[in-house]
Order: C-alpha cells, then structure tokens, then sequence
C-alpha cells in the first residue's frame, strides 16, 4: 500500500511555527517530516509498511552521549509511537533499531510488522521473504493521533 | 575472534545467589547466561562481535506493555551496556535492535561494530560484505567491568 506513504507530498503537521527540518534524500529514503518536537525531529521512511525515524536535533553520534533529557524525549517518542502504532495498524509486532553505521547521528527507526510484509520474520534489514501484500489504512489519521499524544500543548 | 565467545563454558557473574537464567538455544545463538538482575537478564549472543542481549524477565510481548520501572532498567542497561562496549572495544558504531518476530517475549540486541566485521556498515541482519577479521580483547574484563556497574551494590 504505498498509497499510505506518499513520496512527493509534504505532510505538515507541525504544531509550532518552527519550520519542520524537510530532508528528502534517496539515500535515506527519507521524504518528509511528520512531528517537529524541540529535541527531536520525526520523519517517515519511505516503505511498504508504517515506518518513522525519531532524529536527536543535537550533532551526537552514540545514543550515551545524549543528555538525559533527550534519552527521556526519544523513550517516550517511541512509547507513543509504538502504542499508536498498536491501536491503529494492529500489526503482528513493532520492531525498533538504532544503528547509524551510514549516518553516525542519532536516530531510531520504530517500524509496524505484518505476516504479510515482504521480510517477516526477518527485520526489514534481511533477506527479502516474499512480495509482501499490505491493506493498510490511510496514514493520516495515524500521523493527527501522533502529534495529539506528543504535542499535547497544541 | 570467536575465542573472545566461549560457546561452551558458563560464566557465572551474577552477584546474587539467584541462578541465571542459561538458555542454550541453537536457534536463539544463545550460550550463557552473563548478568542477572531483578527485572532482567543479560545474555551474550555468539557472534565475531560483542553482541548482548537484555530480556525482561516478566511475560511481555511489546516494549510498551513494560511498567516503567521495567522500560527504565532497560534503558539504564542499555546506557551501562553502551558506555563499557565504547569504553572497552572502542568500536566504529554501537548498533541497538528490538524485533522478536520469531521470539515475541521483549528483549534488545547491543553490539559493537567495527570497519572490518562481517557485516559493516550493513546491520547484522543484512547482507555478509567480507570475511570479517577482528582482533578484540578478551571479554571477560569487559564483563567483570559491566557487572561492576549494573550491580553496584555487589
């Protein structure tokens, strides 16, 4: 369903006035972003299943180099993000990785697997199971809920 | 250096007299049991890389379903784990990985990377790049060093 994760339209939901750090680059897959939070940003990744990435905006390579109040922010961004995920796609399971070996800057990758996609049981990283079949919902009402729960001043 | 990963041999360095939980599963490449906490344990993974792996004790399926003073142990194992694998290995990369699509029960993969191992910069899951060739220090300082801090009070 690439349907629910268009590549060439900016979904802009960013509560605050604050301009949403918009990085398309075909070597990160990455099309737009989603949620502009003070020490994070949150961007989609380009793929057959619900996948976004939570970025630190401070320049830190190791995940043990962040403050505390940025560990706190990236814990609780995934904690809702994986709820939400759960409520809303009701996959078989979330998956979650932080690896950075290309792009040495903080960032975690929260992912909604399904049976049916083209690598489960294999993360989405391996070898390739089969041409996965999808019906997911529309990402949008995903992406409102999201930003309700993370920014919950707006 | 698969010498640095005894496949065989228990290293027992749980502080408490509560027995670890040793798993010895081909399917899991798990082969001893290393830390033994209240709400978790820790397990080396056999591989050519420093590779731990953190389970929550308690019957959980998602991160999410953790309370928090689980989701905070493991963080706080997590940091501990990165900060001695930083320290001791002086890595390129620390990589961090939730899945359990074959093993639905919570538990987070740490590993060291460097240049030269099998898979680089690819995640261990991707495809092999080379015939990795490491020459790393013996495990079992790093060890004693991680027990050091995860159970201060030993």
């Amino acid at each position: 369903m690439r349907a629910a994760f268009p590549t060439a339209v900016t979904v802009e939901i960013a509560a605050s006035d604050r301009k949403p750090a918009v990085t398309k680059s075909a070597a990160r897959k990455t099309t737009l972003a989603t949620v502009d939070l003070p020490l994070l940003f949150i961007e989609i990744h380009d793929s057959e299943i619900p996948w976004l990435k939570i970025f630190v905006r401070r320049s830190v390579r190791e995940f043990s180099e962040c403050t505390a109040v940025e560990k706190t922010a990236i814990w609780d961004a995934l904690d809702v993000i994986e709820r939400e995920m759960l409520d809303y796609y009701r996959p078989e399971k979330i998956n979650i990785a932080s690896f950075g070996n290309m792009l040495p800057q903080v960032h975690w990758h929260i992912m909604a697997r399904f049976k049916e996609d083209s690598y489960f049981p294999e993360p989405m990283w391996g070898p390739r199971q089969r041409e996965g079949v999808l019906a997911l919902p529309p990402m949008e009402p995903f992406l409102e809920n999201l930003r309700r729960k993370l920014l919950p001043e707006s």
